[in-house]
């Protein structure tokens, strides 16, 4: 008890300080003490640990993270339990069904990853794809260019449809693509949120299931703020996140697969490249492989499915037709108050506009960046520049779930207004 | 905002049951309101997302997650931030700090992984092997198993030292070992939770070292409850979990690179199979690979971070070798009142107990689950059984971090005594 008086807050820094000067202090003397096994520590305890945890209030209008709400970040700050005791699988069960309400699925294979939206990617990728296989996708963005990049690394043949950023691509295009290169994967990016499109999906699952090929389905910025519906649509592997709309810090990303791909990823001839998103094992950990019992797998992130299990919940209390509506109503709004400004929105055609992640061009002659460090300093608010092969070519402002309320776009107006006064513009 | 009220709990069950009778309903008449391009659900709200949030209070001492302070589920519930910004990236370099001392190292490369201790052990493998080399595991328990499956599935040559649980190697075997196999990584459990042992780690760096070889280590379930010291025991690259005796929720994983691990996996041929535990991207996310930007990866867990980071300055102000000492001496506290209820200790010699777990032989005639379920039922109290190799051998008790405290071992201790009083031995 002595010793952990000692090492208290108050004494570090004068500890540290003098381990700094090399000279015996009451530390060393300490360490005579210890057991004859325990070596001394040579590496003092960091001075930086005596602040404590400072965060400030932002405002996170940017593409997500959003802000989360009290409720959720309430249930992610409970107290745990194990990632294997009864009650966490009736936890884990409620998120499979607000996941499959939010899918607008019934399928059995749905589970959360314990990662973000990047785990899901990979996982959907490594799962369905084998070395030497082809796998199409479509990049107007930058998360198609991820997906090409992860199948490359598997040793599957890539191949690729590209448009620049907001660009969309045909059904037609597309068809003519697989019959081309004979994808047993096929890539589309729902909400491309690097340059705000919402890209059309009905008819691809039909083109792809004429083709024998597997629709993936990107929505991490886009689900419960435009409509999609994983079934009728025919996407045979749908993902998200859960910091964009859902609301829930970063950390879990919903994933669900149909029949057509839990076939085509239980009958390969080869282990997927991951043991830890290994289909095989997620699906016995989350109860859908009929198996009575559930073997340990990986310690699944117990706080961050409690705050995702929450989130699900708000948008089931919300309604889905609800949270489409009013994230149309809110963005619609934002549309409005930006054209007011003289800015120009990037996507042109309404109905292609993502609902929580809207980009406007940069403005003539102003520098993008000194725009965004004035509204972060003066409004302690979020938006970005543009990501991928969007830099330089928008700005971008998410209001999302818990933050699309008309009032937080005219804050973010507000802040707009306030850039374009006060940030000079440039000469050129 | 009439939607919204009509979407509510109270009435969410009700209308459930209303689309079930395939009857008209509100939800019906909301949806033909609805714009033309949405079309209408079909999968309703699940009505398991009426109940709130339930996870009861447990004593958790199995092998973790452990009980989490309360300071530390305060911080994870703290108001997020952006992953981009710069206090995240302030809090990022506290972590590094945080993990230098805990790991006792001076390794500029070092990181949290978004993810569980699986993460950090794949991401360990996946950068510094690549295919057709030859990788050596010491396999003692469920850890060195793993390691194995996950460096087969890149294509590694994989040669195996099998010892049955609590089993330990010695300098000479593994030298041996090396010699034959001439592996570019050598792995070994230094707290092999499965079966309670703690493996002695003096010397194997400098075996490794004479045999050009990388020297991983796996601290998941010992860091911070028995001595390390990554830079003085020539350790190339370690990892832990944030959920033992560091009392984070489950979610993340310090792991550190040493100048030689660096130089083996920034030097490679190929690129490793995942993207998203590639170091060339994590490194960067970090901060520690000296480039003044630090480009988009992925979304790191934020509030993950903010405990985990509270998890460590505990660390910091208590100091390691009080620590150690305490957990110690604890486990000291638990033997003997094992020995006392005339339990046998699993591992017989006492300097090789893992102090954050321990284990026990299964005591004659007793059904080692229906002991466990008895525990839980009447003390709210998690213990384990064994893992993989040591399952029906052992059972575990484990008192971590915060929940390492001689009344929790008497908690423990009297939660037995009633469990071996009231479960009925078997007649065999």
């Amino acid at each position: 008890m002595m010793q952990r008086t000692v090492f208290r807050r108050a004494a570090l820094l004068a500890q540290q300080a003098a381990v700094e000067s090399s000279l015996p202090t009451k530390n060393m003397i300490m360490m005579l003490r210890l057991d004859r096994c325990m070596s001394s520590v040579s590496i003092p305890p960091p001075a930086c640990m005596l602040r404590p945890l400072e965060a400030p209030f932002r405002y996170l209008f940017g593409p997500g993270p959003s802000n989360v709400p009290p409720r959720v970040l309430a249930a992610g700050g409970r107290p745990i339990i194990g990632h294997l005791h009864p009650e966490m699988y009736e936890i884990m069960n409620d998120i499979k069904k607000g996941i499959q309400y939010a899918f607008q699925t019934e399928n059995n294979m749905t589970i959360s990853m314990s990662g973000s939206g990047h785990a899901a990617m990979e996982c959907a990728v490594f799962n369905t794809v084998e070395p030497g296989e082809s796998v199409l996708v479509a990049i107007n963005g930058i998360w198609g260019e991820r997906v090409a990049e992860i199948a490359e690394r598997i040793g599957a043949k890539v191949h690729t449809m590209v448009k620049p950023p907001g660009g969309y691509f045909t059904n037609e295009e597309i068809e003519q693509a697989m019959a081309k290169h004979k994808p047993v994967l096929f890539f589309l990016t729902h909400g491309e949120s690097s340059a705000g499109l919402c890209h059309p999906v009905d008819g691809i699952g039909d083109v792809c299931r004429k083709h024998n090929c597997l629709f993936l389905v990107d929505t991490v910025a886009s689900l419960g703020a435009a409509p999609i519906f994983m079934d009728k649509q025919n996407i045979d592997i749908l993902y998200t996140g859960s910091q964009k709309a859902l609301n829930a810090p970063p950390g879990t990303a919903p994933i669900s697969f149909n029949e057509r791909a839990c076939h085509k990823m239980f009958n390969r001839k080869t282990k997927p490249v991951s043991y830890l998103f290994d289909m095989t094992h997620l699906s016995n950990y989350w109860g859908c492989d009929g198996q009575p019992a559930r073997i340990y797998h990986h310690t699944g992130p117990v706080s961050g499915f409690f705050a995702l299990r929450e989130s699900l919940a708000i948008l089931a209390e919300t309604g889905l037709e609800e949270s489409w509506r009013h994230h149309k109503e809110v963005a619609a709004h934002l549309y409005k108050g930006l054209e007011d400004l003289g800015l120009k929105l990037f996507i042109k055609d309404k109905d292609l506009r993502l609902p929580s992640v809207t980009t406007f061009a940069i403005p003539d002659g102003y520098n993008w960046r000194e725009m965004l460090t004035y509204i972060m300093k003066h409004h302690q608010m979020e938006m970005t520049g543009g990501l991928g092969p969007s830099v330089g070519l928008v700005i971008r402002v998410g209001l999302m779930g818990y933050n699309c309320k008309k009032t937080n776009a005219d804050l973010a107006l507000a802040a707009l207004e306030d850039a374009l006064k006060h940030c000079k513009k440039s000469k050129a």
